[in-house]
């Protein structure tokens, strides 16, 4: 399944293809220098759907399958995009490894951190490389915030603020209404998947779209690591009260003995001495969806919820300014390239450029800008966050997945020098599409 | 110098007339049933200035004392009013305790946990009553607010947010240009007595303004307590930096090696299963002052810094309401009252009022809205989050300052039914000025 640098077209394959794979998979539809060789759901109908979107588009219908197992075996894919339940996440990424297949993962917790140290451990073995699909780190608003932040716009970086904020009350009791929803149901057995997850356990389940880009802006593995964590989860008391007023008495999530706190604070200490707040938040009222971002320097501030900038001794009048301006100012080479060409949806076009991103990766077979070490970083947030709140708090140590080469690596992610050989300049990601 | 229930006027004494103490001071000055009898400070150059005004209003001169102990042996005080350097504040409460003399203490942080120990036994064993004069809890917003919670507008309180930002380089690198600034400079021996304990400590130093508000809205200590927090410091780099750039370089200030962090973040959890995350933010650039009050419940939420409230399934469209409609419909009765009568100055009228708690407290000799177990359990969370952050964030247990008390214990902070013979009613705070 090696690729020779004279391949032009990149074979993938989509292992989940509800809601969120089949999205993907459309993102890639118009991707030249991609075509979608294989799909692999436990039910047909997905595969139906996302076959007959592949052939509307005038491309070759992709192999179909429901077993990931089976798909790796039988096709010579150069990489398969995870949108699975959460849970199967990583198992598959390993077994995509193992068969030299590059996985890139959608978002989400991992189950445990003896499961990061197996993907660690399978993409260090395999001629493949790991990526995780954090779309959050490609939006344009963080894109040109890391610019501000590798400009110095903050100075020296000593605090930042995430969090995961979005009222899912209906979602999570397992109310149908959208296709979205009822098609995740059926995936597991009558219950969303999510929702079983708040049923049993208590962490921050939700981390990476909020440590994913703060986690570039401080160089975590590059120069930087995280250290610690602390974990706190309030009492569960939202999803049963709005159980109780919305659904029928015999609905399945009515009764449940919800574990999981409505409100988690994490509070993760950095090797280089930055401090960084994480909340998950999505079981009380709330009106609108936040990612609580806040980025705190010796010399300035962003904070989204004002949407907003404050530069010492700059901002005129000591008073904020619009982030608008700066972002425009700030604005990174690939979202001008972007928009001259044409934003293409999905989370304000994120979902398309982390793609573009993992099969520019792929086709340079270079260290993809979020690689296995951030994914196993990111994701450990969940089963850490799990032990600090199961021992009441306890701050408890990350592993340093990449066994001390956070000391020497040198950022991937939108590399600040000139891109070398070994990774992929954001320049190049639009260019063979 | 027990007070007969004929006594119609409280005799109070003030020790610390610095700029905060002179202020309290001048806040009396319109109460017909307080006279200042005595005032005390190291400083003669601010005992005349505060004699001085006592007189200017046609009010007899108080005596004045360089020494707490004398003036407590010297006159028949029935309340003193503590506004010293922060860590003087104890101690002398304890003195006035140990006199008979009811102590009122401005905000700030404790020195240690047993020294809150102390204050709780001093207090015990005295005919007198300990009151931390914590304005913000007295505040038009936050009233309405607790009227909010004690409503039930917010369903069931599941989780709370509270800080202290406010950008303060300048002050605490011991930078003159105001009069409040020089005058606690000299009273600390040529450095501001803030910036020392920024020097020496490392730890959340100015809790009660938020965790004040929050622990009435709670219930702590009544029914609720505070059982333990993490508190996680970011480096120190804000006073630094400031100073590099704005100080000569002989200034005292220069070089030093500050160990207080210029983010505090801690988070408590509570006896009935709430948190509530506290932020300290006093030395990185911000443009505003904030206190970042949120409170999370089952059914709504109030968030300071978007000034709205939500209500579930009563929010027209799902969006965020201006807080002030709802803050004239939960008006308290006592600013109903107090915009009535004229609000007076000091931190939007809130300086006043709590005064008239304290005041009011000692005329009807029953327990102060804000009692000694208050005191010790909210400036506790100083000490307490220092030894977290020297632990590596290791959780921290609170002492249970009542002895189980509060489980038993009924509100005292604007009790909900009506006052009884050992509470103070906030609707009686007006009455007698």
């Amino acid at each position: 399944m090696a690729r020779t640098a004279d391949d032009e077209t990149i074979e993938l394959g989509f292992t989940g293809v509800g809601a969120r794979g089949a999205g993907l998979a459309r993102r890639c539809l118009t991707m030249e220098d991609v075509e979608i060789r294989a799909v692999c759901d436990v039910q047909d109908r997905r595969l139906d759907a996302v076959s007959e979107r592949v052939t509307d588009e005038g491309r070759p219908a992709p192999n179909t399958y429901h077993d990931h197992q089976e798909m790796l075996a039988a096709e010579d894919l150069d990489g398969v995009v995870i949108a699975t339940s959460w849970r199967f996440h990583l198992p598959m990424a390993i077994q995509a490894l193992e068969a030299g297949v590059w996985p890139g993962l959608d978002v989400g917790p991992a189950s445990s951190v003896e499961e990061c140290w197996s993907l660690v451990d399978a993409a260090e073995a395999s001629d493949a490389r790991c990526m995780l699909l954090e779309n959050g780190c490609f939006g344009r608003d963080r894109l040109s915030v890391l610019n501000m932040v590798r400009h110095g716009l903050f100075g020296e970086i000593v605090h930042v603020e995430c969090g995961y904020c979005h009222d899912l009350r209906g979602r999570l009791n397992d109310v149908s209404g959208t296709s979205r929803e009822d098609s995740a149901r059926e995936l597991s057995g009558g219950r969303y998947f999510r929702g079983i997850q708040h049923e049993k356990r208590n962490c921050d389940l939700y981390p990476t779209h909020g440590v994913g880009p703060l986690a570039t802006c401080l160089d975590i593995n590059r120069g930087n690591r995280f250290l610690s964590l602390t974990s706190t989860a309030s009492k569960a008391r939202g999803l049963a009260d709005w159980g109780e007023r919305h659904l029928p008495e015999d609905h399945p999530s009515r009764g449940l003995d919800w574990r999981h706190g409505d409100i988690i604070t994490t509070v993760i200490r950095c090797a280089n001495g930055e401090t960084m707040t994480v909340t998950h938040d999505v079981s009380l009222p709330r009106p609108d969806n936040s990612k609580r971002f806040m980025v705190r320097g010796t010399r300035g501030m962003w904070q989204e919820e004002q949407d907003a900038v404050y530069i010492d001794e700059q901002s005129p009048d000591h008073e904020w300014e619009d982030f608008a301006d700066y972002r425009d100012e700030y604005e990174h080479s690939l979202w001008d390239a972007y928009q001259e060409t044409g934003v293409r949806g999905g989370h304000g076009g994120a979902d398309y450029l982390v793609l573009r991103g993992f099969v520019e990766a792929i086709k340079q077979d270079v260290r993809p800008p979020i690689d296995v070490y951030d994914t196993a970083a990111w994701r450990a947030v969940s089963p850490l966050s799990e032990e600090s709140i199961a021992q009441g708090s306890e701050p408890v140590a990350f592993p340093d997945f990449t066994n001390g080469r956070w000391m020497t690596d040198e950022p991937i992610f939108d590399p600040p020098a000139a891109a070398d050989d070994d990774r992929v300049s954001f320049d190049s990601l639009l260019e063979g599409e």
